[in-house]
């Protein structure tokens, strides 16, 4: 079986995926990345999908369930790197990606984490519902 | 044909080599790379070998011509992620990576190529002949 490599830059965990990604291998990139988060006390995931020539709604499932992972153990997702084909298709498919916050490449997905960070460290409570996030289904 | 992604941080280009490398695709990466480089003005490759068991002579020859070709366009080249027996079955092939410069993960990679940036900076002539580079063939 394939493993995703899970690379550390700074605070922020790095996923490149690149190949076709099947049962076994996105279980085990959620629990190698639940993991890392956690030994690393990482605060942002970035899934980088621009060899991702489909998103079906196996691997939207997928994103949408390692962004919850992650928030729970308070890390941040941002998915970058989405072709414009990508997008034109998801939402021909019906597929919002819900709980996803998405940036355009690699450094702009750090800098959303990096100025969240930054507004987190104002909030005097950071568990309270945070009126800006994407509304929990 | 699969396209390995390149991924640009800062002054550094990211590659995260996953895939089984063919001819054509080594060579597209090569040509992206290059590209890349003149594009972004970047100093520094980061090749990521986290995920590949094995490293045979093609892949070698793969990274040395990458190495060589980002190095006349100005860029460091550093090799990371480099799995023990990997390492131990390069050294049993008699492979020596000449002219590859490696480090043990990304991060550290960074560092390596910030600091010789910082190293080239205090030279006088950037141009000159540098006499602790690896000599030439």
């Amino acid at each position: 079986m394939e493993r995703v490599p899970i690379l550390k830059i700074g605070d922020i965990l790095l996923v490149s995926i690149q190949v076709d990604m099947s049962d076994q291998t996105a279980v085990a990139l959620q629990e190698d990345l639940a993991e890392r988060i956690v030994a690393t006390g990482s605060h942002g995931v970035i899934i980088d999908i621009t060899a991702l020539d489909i998103v079906d709604s196996f691997v939207g499932r997928m994103l949408s369930t390692i962004a919850s992972i992650s928030r729970v153990l308070d890390a941040e997702t941002v998915v970058v790197g989405m072709r414009p084909a990508v997008a034109i298709t998801l939402v021909e498919l019906g597929l919002s990606l819900n709980g996803i916050r998405t940036a355009l490449n690699v450094e702009r997905g750090m800098e959303l984490i990096g100025a969240n960070r930054a507004d987190d460290d104002h909030d005097e409570f950071d568990d309270g519902p945070d009126a800006e996030s994407t509304a929990s289904p």
